[in-house]
């Protein structure tokens, strides 16, 4: 496989990645979800590894789900944190299992920038499964799956993203996909939880809950100790969707979160499972998501 | 499927499953037990998650030897126990798994009264692994069916269990299942272990051993800091199967015990293989035990 | 199966291995390593259980392969430390999957000369992946492996091995496997890490870098508070493989490694992908390496 052949494998983001690209994965997914065969092993004898540097039970299961549902034999790689804080762990892990013969990788690290200096120096697909603080390709693409089921179209959609936009890869990921396909994204934040490498533009708690889609993002308080929203009660008060303000949502609007919730902190635990909340058939699309992602890395 | 026959494929507990039921497993298992093939591939295609929000390597195992004997997909996954602290992780997670589109859950947990809560919200049939100190009835199935294979029949056995019947989910599930089919259960336990909430009679340690059937329980000294038994040489001397009491182990009497083993504290070291233990015999039971219960619960 | 036959079928160690066993392993990987297609299922309906009561991702993960490339079933088992200090508590394990029928045991333990007693009590073959500071066999055949494929023949080849001889078990097993086929070892090492109980030649780190190969072993520091080697400065200026020493090797020479590397410690950072490198090379070569091995247990 040619370098340039095997970048066109590799989900590192959503970024630089076009619209018709990210459309043809959508309709791969679609065309996945109708199966009535949960096994269908186009990729019988590949090897694929799931490393997870980061801990992600969630994510993790559900690639797994994914890669086994098309017959892939799968491989399970989970560090603690403290054995691969160096970088250089990393980096030598990955191709330790690249040279033991995989035939892609599934990866989630915390250093900022160092996915794609790896994928320079690895000769298999490698699929981004969270890296930092930047991306989060398959969570975009499973929340962008869901709107277009939901409104037909993403054109013209306006999102509103709540919560802590700077530590948030799905809010970057979602950011750059989104607009691609002409729906106006708003970010809602406090001041401490704003990114100020992104242009975009943000909206009060009152104007992002009447948008079509409300996706509410995991807010880890211990990020802010110093800050005046560091209590769950006054984040609540003041970015929460609380029962009282899931209210004012348009009765076609929908509800997401990419999981797990703090259920009572972002979201009141209500609203989980109400019937505009979109939270867990989202995680049920991104097993799709995730063959069709899989499977073009590998066939 | 309908609510109905889902809860018929679950295994929550052995309380209230008629003895028909349990004995339509048992003969399963004795079906399962005599394939000279190891590998049957009746659930091919169905996706199983072990859930482990409770550690066991041992259980988990025996679990994933039998599914994968009747080739289905295996996930696992295993919480450790400080993620999972409060119920609602242990909700969402369940929740999550079954968006993926898992079959079946097989699931550990420590909560009380939690399992049947998550039962009544999740569409799959949910395998009881163990959940808290109330019941573990793929142990205790495996138990009868070394029993039943011993001595033919279970009817008018006299079963004793000993040890930390208070917090044993072992002794709950062996003394409801028993008692369906006639046996005769005691207890036999210091006063600080009993269970308050069981109707049933307790008995010396010399007449507990005279049994036909001496199940000697796990005991976790930690748990008993403030008691007169709080040291392994206490017990050991109080409620220990010693070599001394062994001898008078009836010659047809068999010694049981769920494992994994304190050697030398609730029996000593050289009677777990002695020629009247079960103990690993029990062990290899539970493979075929848990393949009829998977079977029953998917197919 | 005889105990003699699944003796013959384990693989302990090399010590005890005649050059013509070993070189049949070498062969028959040699034979794995050509096979174009991946997938070889000739271990269907076998069960494997990784035993790891020492962590290793690396080492697990290169078996894992192996057997899942020749379609074994495999069942992962890490244990924490802590819960297996004790030597019954290993015992127990074992026999335990023993009697939960897996067909083999691929185990690593800290504790010296374990092995040899749980072996005895097993009726299922066993292989080594590293115990305590004895013997690592999977890896002297991969190395072994790496050095005839590069030069053809082991006999009279000089081998360098250099570092904490005390504790390694790759530096034991590669001395008493390469001497069966006449080559020439030696070690180099602190007096703090030389190995008494071993009968060889100690060289100086000038000698040792003119070897054919040059093994360098991964150090603990910890394990060496107290000595003068005691930091990595320290211990990279006496006997680390730097850039400038590097300069001195012979055209012909090729470095190794059993990783995981510490780079610039035992070895500078830019040697790892140095072009007489072989370290990548060593763990592509340790897939067919326990392809064989594992095939010669089971069939």
């Amino acid at each position: 496989m040619t370098t340039t052949a095997m970048k066109q494998r590799s989900l590192l983001g959503l970024k630089d990645l076009d619209a018709a690209e990210i459309e043809s994965i959508l309709d791969r997914a679609a065309y996945w979800e109708q199966q009535a065969v949960k096994l269908n092993p186009v990729l019988q004898g590949k090897f694929v590894a799931n490393m997870f540097f980061e801990n992600s039970t969630r994510t993790r299961f559900s690639f797994e789900m994914a890669q086994k549902r098309l017959g892939a034999e799968v491989m399970n790689f989970a560090a603690a944190a403290s054995s691969v804080e160096k970088g250089e762990s990393i980096y030598d892990t990955v191709k330790t299992l690249e040279s033991m013969g995989i035939d892609a990788g599934v990866i989630r690290l915390k250093p900022i920038g160092m996915l794609a200096e790896i994928a320079e120096n690895v000769k298999v697909p490698l699929i981004n499964a969270g890296d930092g603080n930047n991306e989060h390709p398959t969570q975009a693409l499973l929340d962008l799956y869901t709107m277009r089921k939901q409104f037909g179209s993403l054109k013209g959609l306006n999102v509103s993203i709540i919560g802590d936009i700077q530590h948030s890869r799905v809010a970057r990921s979602n950011l750059w996909a989104l607009r691609k396909f002409g729906a106006n994204v708003n970010f809602c934040a406090p001041d401490s939880m704003r990114a100020s490498d992104l242009d975009a533009s943000y909206i009060s708690m009152d104007e992002a809950i009447r948008a079509d889609v409300v996706m509410m993002l995991r807010v880890q308080l211990e990020r802010h100790a110093g800050s005046v929203m560091n209590s769950a009660e006054a984040y609540r008060e003041g970015y929460g969707l609380t029962i009282e303000r899931a209210k004012q949502l348009a009765s076609h609007a929908i509800i997401m979160h990419p999981a797990p919730v703090n259920r009572d902190v972002e979201i009141d635990s209500e609203l989980v499972e109400h019937p505009q909340s979109r939270i867990f058939p989202q995680m049920s699309n991104g097993v799709p998501i995730r063959m069709a992602v899989m499977e073009r890395a590998l066939s």
